[in-house]
């Protein structure tokens, strides 16, 4: 089969053949319908071979992490009265052992088995089948595998951010998504479903701007407004501007969320900075309680999960686009 | 009467006298035992005029927020069913409205009005007599009011710190005080009384680490350990170095309280660093909800609150101990 | 003045006059717009003088508790700057010492002080003017006071049953509400406005189904759905028929709310048929923040009020409606 | 191997041989050094065949829930670095399926899977050796696996009482656990480990009063005390007298917990006699997570688990202790 695989550390990934993979015990071989790309992948090539063993990744190992399809065969143990043969589903995208006291509390996006997982580490979904865990498998029913796979990681950390957040929100209060590409457009999608509050989207781009008004955000703006005493903010870009703007608009009581990974801090002393008896948190990933909660909204018509489809033969294309961050939404590249 | 006061902007208060003041509707009049002295005491002469008069701070004002003592008249509109002449009483320390969307909560610590209070731009507890409304009067029952002001605000900040620290600590998990001082050694009791959890008490001086020992540590040390996994570290330095160690001792999902006001920071890139999934809080004061749960705690025996007492015409000698840094425990002043 | 009140124990209240009363210190004059009429106004002749007196109550005294108005005069120690001259505001419906443990933690709904109040034991709001203290003083900012009056009680009830529902709530979940008259049409717009959850509203009136519609229930129908897993049902009738089939409806860690004051209750055994996991709760009256957060939606224009106005010289008429059970909206007294 | 089994429906259970069994892909063999008993085992001769087949329970199974041994042989796809060869481990008692919303969320004692398991419907733990998966192992570190079987049921129950009344247990308040026998008694010692408030224990045996004040109760009275403004009352009762006498304990805002299941009910109307504005909850089993933290506190010596021991050739005798209700503490059978 094709497969988009990184085949040496300190390489480039590339477009090769791979043998289709047999179900084991318990596993299930997903017909891949489309993939989304994320920028994580853009940084595998320059993760160190000890880094990457140190997290347990074993070449050579198939990229894509946001992954759905549809049900090809059943390892021993599976019942088709579990999933039926043709049945659209998605994948899980953060690993995790179901086992750890993480896990055992709905915590599982901290599980340290996340460190290595289908698409970062072993084999993902930019591929025409790849396998899966009974654990890791989402129902779609309605929704169209072709588009759903960013909703399991741009979409389900969105989510996260969002529910993190959602204990300090007034009912009509006011929340700041700061960065509206993949994950903020979805951001502002959850809070208007979840919550009464304003919200107001922040971005640079004009189109994402518009896009974030499309989909629901209150307010558009380019700068994060000053004073507006927000409930929460909810930080999808995460540069040191970025902080202290977001840090200096939340009301005392209120949350600051950092979700975006450029690296940004803040040197200023925290005491009497930081949100007044608020709370300010971050975190990577999200739980499949998250990816179900994101896919049962979608099926409820409250989520809209707009795409840009490239054929697989066009996926360095599509990398081009995503590193230029130019792209309007998720790229997904159609496996089909 | 005599009276400890602040007489002019960025001048040093000095013991002068004072009317004893006479309590207007809804008022009492409270005859002090002991009023506990706070290092914020210290900054007051430095506060510029137009900081000060920005907060609503009105010169002349008598120091002292810790306070205690006897109710000495009531004034209209109150009865002797609400409190009795003689009967021991606590002030609480931070002021507040009542009224305001904060109060209405029972986050009375974050309301507008608390910019100024009793001790600190009005006449505190530093006086032979001081006036307090109904709301701030804390009912001591068979609590000495010579020693019990820094219950009020030692006591009850930390108290607010590890209230907000006990949704995140595990049942038999680990929690680090780091400043075994007047507000940490409190930490430390309440943590042994409303958790499971293995304290660790962290402190340069020996003498704190052996009182916070004497008071329920499990372990002391002057360093904070590493890899320790913490469930909550709770800071009550907070330098750079505390909150280095500090942020790096707390395991995902776990947080960090950042009570302490030495002006530390952070310097390197919060995405990755901050403790995973968990929170980082910082606040100052404590509701009135707080003060009265500490008060409770100690009324059930569960709490040692142990001062240095000073007579009123050595102030000067016990702020110059407070000022070294060398006290063991709180400092209070006697009035009686 | 104008008043419509209770003259004496055991009596029916009627209409009279009243001295306008004069406010004392930080209490407010209102000129009142209108005022809601409720179904326990109607049981106030039947209440014995001996279980009035135990609760405080007062007479004679004006009825009606859901007020609002303009404010007409501040007593001393009120500013402008706090309220204007003709500012329209509504009334908080139960009384409260903001004192106590409860009122200390935003709980004031469970205040011992809240036995007697305005319009139940002390003057209320069916009269040309009403006092109330500034604690009690709702802004309305560009919402009408001739109508507002019903959001201070039926509003803020129902809001106070949805908001105690909405942690045990799925985003994508299902919530039962059983009568869908003034207070459960509330409380399925509330749960539009706060939750993502699809919201049938069961009543046995058609015309009170088609209201529910109108303001966003998903599903209607004159019975409560068997079978359908609820996160949680909120129960505004309370009769043994709609406990039993409401407890059934509920879901493992599911919500059962008792809002409907009808009597009822549940013979068979508790364990194995209260909901697995989940809660029973019920209540009454509602919390100043609750209050203040329902004129915050209704302001957002999230909630849609209508209600039934009825001249001040038609009150007995009204009270006749509202004890027939087929109004189709709050009855509301105009005062002007 | 020696085993107690049910071998029909509707039949008493007997000691006879089974074969031992051997452990599949991700199982993991047990030798058992001590099973405990409970009274849910008394019920299953009297469990219709219907019923049980309804559940998913197969004949013949052998009986015992409350299951500790030592680790004797792991199944494929396990290694020495997950469980160790001679290791004491016990055995989550509850089953669960580990995949659904109620797992993945950390509410396994709600999951559906949970109706038949290893001991009600499978091969338990009275048997020399059992199976178990490795998420249903609890590694025991120094505690003896002899008598730790009831902290997996008995204890873990208990435990999952205590930790949904927590939130509404104030700081000095007050607790009242009726029924001091297995469980009740675990209760007492979790209240204590976990919160500061003041433990009264409702006995009518003179020797369980005086187990539950040797483990840590403030107070033990036959009656439950009336007008004690309880936060919470856990009833491991459930007779209609201690519900009655339950609720009319709790304050408002408190919570009354059902745990005992002689089947009693509340036959007054609800609205104005449940706690009001508090919670009523009831609920079966424990999650695993309550299993690992009951196991981690009796580890840090905060938990005595004293227990009644019989070799297996007297496990009738033990059932009739059990039965007779006289037993002081839970009864364990040895099957080294």
């Amino acid at each position: 089969m094709r497969a988009y695989r990184m085949t040496g550390w300190g390489t480039q990934p590339q477009t090769t053949t791979a043998e289709v993979p047999s179900p084991g015990p318990g596993q299930i071989l997903i017909r891949v319908a489309g993939c989304g790309l994320c920028r994580s992948d853009l940084t595998m090539p320059h993760i160190p071979r000890a880094a990457g063993e140190k997290m347990g990744w074993r070449m050579p190992f198939t990229l894509g992490h946001e992954t759905a399809g549809w049900v090809a065969e059943l390892g021993s143990g599976l019942r088709s009265s579990d999933l039926t043969l043709g049945e659209p589903v998605a994948l899980v995208s953060p690993a995790s052992c179901g086992e750890c006291d993480f896990c055992l509390r709905g915590r599982d996006s901290n599980c340290m088995a996340g460190l290595s997982g289908r698409g970062y580490g072993r084999d993902g979904g930019l591929a025409s089948f790849v396998l899966a865990a009974k654990r890791d498998v989402l129902k779609l029913g309605s929704l169209d595998p072709l588009t759903a796979g960013p909703l399991t990681d741009a979409g389900a950390t969105a989510y996260h951010a969002v529910r993190r957040a959602i204990p300090r929100i007034s009912p009509a209060g006011t929340v700041v998504v700061i960065g509206a590409g993949g994950l903020g457009a979805f951001a502002v999608q959850f809070l208007r479903a979840l919550t009464a509050a304003t919200v107001i989207a922040v971005d640079l781009l004009p189109a994402r701007r518009s896009y974030a008004s499309s989909v629901g955000a209150h307010t558009v703006s380019p700068d994060v407004p000053r004073r507006c005493g927000a409930d929460a903010v909810l930080d999808f870009v995460g540069t040191d501007d970025t902080i202290t703007a977001g840090l200096k608009a939340v009301r005392p009581g209120g949350a600051y969320g950092l979700i975006g990974s450029a690296g940004g801090t803040f040197t200023r002393p925290w005491f009497g900075a930081l949100p007044r008896d608020g709370e300010v948190f971050t975190f990577q990933g999200s739980s499949i309680a998250d990816a179900r909660e994101v896919i049962a909204l979608t099926q409820a018509g409250l989520i809209r999960n707009e795409v840009t489809l490239y054929p697989f033969d066009k996926i360095t294309t599509a990398y081009e686009h995503l590193s230029a961050g130019t792209l309007p939404t998720r790229a997904v590249i159609t496996m089909r």
